[in-house]
């Protein structure tokens, strides 16, 4: 135990492998270099040329030859960091003393790579014992190369039931003087071949959805302090599928996930981010419908909900089928519990200024307001919600604004993006509050 | 190791916080005070008045004199146990300090408050050595005042990934000599700050629903013989909310729930009973809809089922938009698989007597039968379903009784309410059934 | 630690219960001989004569008997294999000792039935040390009769928090040198009991889902290289809902499943094989409506989806009531995104033989390519998809084939039937393909 954990990193968004080496050296070349040059949101927090499964298994010699030749050209200019994936196997000592003499020859000073390598992430590990494995070997090619102890980090691919488990041991095991385990970065779950490992089918081959996996990889990221990452979404043109995964991860405090193309990484770079402006969503039936704004009111347009005004003080409410007479407190008290409100980067930063004012002048809790006019087929109804905050709310709410800053702290190259979306103004204040 | 579990109730239905000290002394001793009058189903089976998150930061050390003042003078007469929430953190020394000297105070028997204290709730607790931090303050505080070691229960928030991991080693911890962590009470879901340490979000900032967390909580108590409770309900004006996450909550083994306003009390106190008369339901698309008694028969009317007889021996069944022409016996077929039965109190207190009567003469199993008469467009089918009863699902119904008697035992002021809701006769029944 | 695991099935379809002594000999002795009888898709993978919840409590001593006879009679013809189930409890030591008896009877080489037996079920196991405790039973009886030390194998039954958290712990307790835990087997949830000892409720009674216990068994399985076993499905009338929970299983890495009746044999001894014909499926709402093959088009044939062509270039496609104009990429690409293709054995071995043959040209990845020409009220669009396989992919793809070739192996009283349902040829291909 000789260093702290090195990464400055709290939040990861985009896990990005590239192949290293696909069919002859030229077209994967060609690859990994494309990927070296991807800049802003284009470019991904983690990088990782892949070394293992896309890369054919005849061709891992050429591809840590390449990974070295493009990380000493192109490593110096590439905004996020670098994390190449070696092979390993929890039952194959061969598989992983191959592992090992690959992360050798690119720590290798003379190759000059190392210096713009973060870490290594190893698969397919097994138990905890099977991570100090994989942590000795880090170890041992610091040692031999004079880099300081811990000082690469290691991130893993779950995939298997007992990594699965081992990730509830490490809070324990990674404070024992025997080994560097605070070494550890990225918890990455890999889902197909965890479907194997656990013998799971589908009718249709699709992976089942782990959502116990996805919780067990978040739960043992925070309680050791490491940062949660999902695997990769299979269907590459389903976009709307994979920011509705992506929803249901950070639903879990699992921020990142695994992206397999440059669209992807664009999509998981962003997804986390709030939004530019507030919405508001009016639930009819299963469905979270967003309202349009027109001229300050929230307008609904659809044919599941239809409301008129009888004129005598009192309302009809029509949802899907069933039809109500309501007097005004009625209908607006009905309308409110179906509406919800998604507030912006903007109103999140009020909402803590506000918060962080009255602690300051001995508050423990304030009521902070939501207030709309709705308008279902031209029938005009105000809304407003409540709610309490205290500092447990305002820490729970801070979250998206930590991910923004330490985005920002650390992609310059994403400065001017960020700012064409947000606005000059409000980046700054997201960036000083709550600091 | 020095004393059994001291607690003698088996489920808890309601965790209610009251503040301690808002903003000055006047209003928060008044909020507290009226807290402690509470009785009846409204009165919480576990009252904590909350010197943590519901009292400012700067207010805590009058938060404890409050707590003393108003439990000294009215906890005699409260009719549930008393818990007051101290401050903690597993990441603060200091924090800890401080809720070590405020049991300190309120333990103190000059104060006249302890007589009337059956433990303390201690929040934001870490791994298991952190709970044995705390469970260490409370055997200093019983040796300091020559109370029983053990005596004071202690109750623990899980908010904290490390947390839910603890709770998978509570059985082995606890037979430990050097702790006296027999004196674990409560495991109690806190569902705010959890997301905030799992760094989880969600679009409109409502909180995530965590099944696997209350999973875990549920199958700690089970395993260390403690009793499971879950977090607080936000949106308090959502009844409807309330009630659905309750019953979600106890397909999990969660009996009880927290409760932030004396409304949520009597909700909270009243839904884990079985109800007072049985009813039928018919699952018609996603939903179940209550079926309405009319005559001893069970009228569906709604527009989403319709059935017609043909006169010649065959019917037409309608369900959503799928319409079929089916004999006598598919047609009784086709409904009863849509029909289900919520037993009343009688019922299971007669299921339960019929089985005890059936193995005493020799039977290890028994069929019991649920049979109504269904209308449907006026057009009436008879259904009637057999379930096998043994010993194991004998033991499964008993679990409602199981939570009626330890109320009824434990309650004396909730006894003229239940006679009010059951009559006199089932609960003397319900009472005795399974003794 | 004197043996290596005995077992050599690496998948078991059907865990099926019979009694042994219900009421009186003459009844259980026909009842428990006619499930030795069971042939073919009939006769389950594993044969449990049940001496525990399926017979009295009074009967038990009569139920040994009746194993000893019956299976020393039937014993050697039945094609599966036979575990009986024992009495145990994790909180009574009488019911262990008994248990420990009736297997000493058992196993008794005078009584000729221990030569059939292939191992003993515990229920009602407690954490790791009550396993430890039933495994030392085990070790008694195979010693004082001379069997080989490991050579009975032991399957539990999950029925309590604390065995389920036993389960994350067994891959290293069964490395212990002071146990045989080798021998364990099948790990098969038992929902009723567990329910009762979670103390979870349901309105109805229903068991609830508990969708995290079949996760942590199917894990727990995984990691220490044992079978995860569904518990019983209590609505024995209810074959949809019972293939539904075989579906969700499966997707959990959950193969087997508690078969209470000899239909529900059948169905779960014929579920986990893929079918004879692939067939596609539209995403119609939340439903998967299975499209019909007509000369080699798929139709669809609802009213919840239609299709026009509007002559110019243009179709009009409405889904539920919305309707839109689209172009024909559009359409395509809308319809592709909501069908999806259960594939047939022969279509999987195809695909396996495909990749194998890419592989040995030195591929690491190719493109498999799946199309259809769908008709929507008479209209036809062509639809095709590719997906990426690579060595993941291709070995989760295996799971089938693998069930398959381990069914093939071990039960030749089921080719034929295996050999109708598919055709020799493509028996012989499966039965080959991936080794």
């Amino acid at each position: 135990m000789s260093v702290e954990r090195h990464y400055d990193r709290e939040f990861v968004r985009t896990f990005f492998t590239s192949p290293t080496a696909v069919e002859g050296e030229d077209d994967s070349a060609k690859m990994i270099r494309s990927a070296a040059r991807l800049r802003g949101m284009q470019a991904p927090d983690v990088w990782v040329p892949d070394n293992e499964d896309a890369t054919a298994p005849n061709m891992r010699d050429e591809g840590i030859q390449n990974i070295i030749d493009v990380v000493a050209d192109h490593g110096a200019d590439f905004p996020g960091e670098i994390h190449p994936r070696m092979v390993w196997h929890r039952e194959s000592p061969g598989t992983r003393y191959q592992g090992f003499k690959h992360m050798m020859e690119v720590a290798d000073p003379e190759n000059g790579a190392i210096e713009h390598i973060d870490g290594f992430v190893i698969p397919e590990v097994g138990d905890i014992d099977d991570w100090k494995k994989a942590d000795e070997c880090f170890t041992i090619v610091e040692n031999e190369y004079g880099l300081e102890e811990g000082s690469l980090s290691m991130s893993v691919i779950v995939e298997s039931g007992e990594a699965e488990l081992a990730m509830g041991d490490l809070r324990e095991e990674m404070g024992k003087p025997s080994n560097n385990l605070e070494r550890l970065f990225l918890l990455v779950d890999g889902e197909v071949d965890y479907t194997k490992d656990m013998r799971a089918m589908t009718p249709t081959g699709e992976l089942p959805p782990w959502p116990e996996l996805r919780h067990n990889t978040s739960r043992g990221a925070s309680a050791a302090g490491l940062i949660a990452v999902d695997g990769p979404y299979d269907d590459i043109r389903d976009e709307a599928g994979y920011q509705e995964r992506m929803t249901e991860n950070r639903a879990k405090g699992m921020t990142g996930i695994w992206s397999l193309t440059p669209g992807q990484v664009v999509a998981a770079n962003t997804a986390p981010l709030p939004p530019k402006t507030g919405s508001w969503l009016l639930e009819v039936g299963d469905e979270d419908v967003e309202l349009t704004e027109e001229d300050g009111r929230q307008v609904y347009d659809g044919p599941d909900l239809s409301l008129s005004d009888n004129g005598d003080g009192t309302y009809t409410l029509a949802v899907g089928g069933d039809e109500r007479t309501l007097d005004e407190d009625e209908v607006t008290e009905e309308l409110l519990e179906m509406t919800s409100y998604v507030p912006s980067m903007n109103d999140i930063v009020d909402s803590m200024e506000e918060f962080e004012a009255a602690k300051a002048a001995g508050k423990g809790a304030i009521a902070m307001t939501q207030a709309a006019t709705l308008v279902v087929d031209g029938v005009e109804v105000e809304v407003s919600k409540d709610r309490m905050w205290d500092e447990a709310t305002y820490q729970a709410a801070q979250t998206p604004v930590a991910l923004f800053q330490d985005v920002y702290e650390h992609r310059p190259d994403q400065h001017e993006e960020l700012e064409e979306m947000y606005g000059a103004d409000v980046v700054e204040r997201a960036t000083n509050v709550g600091n």
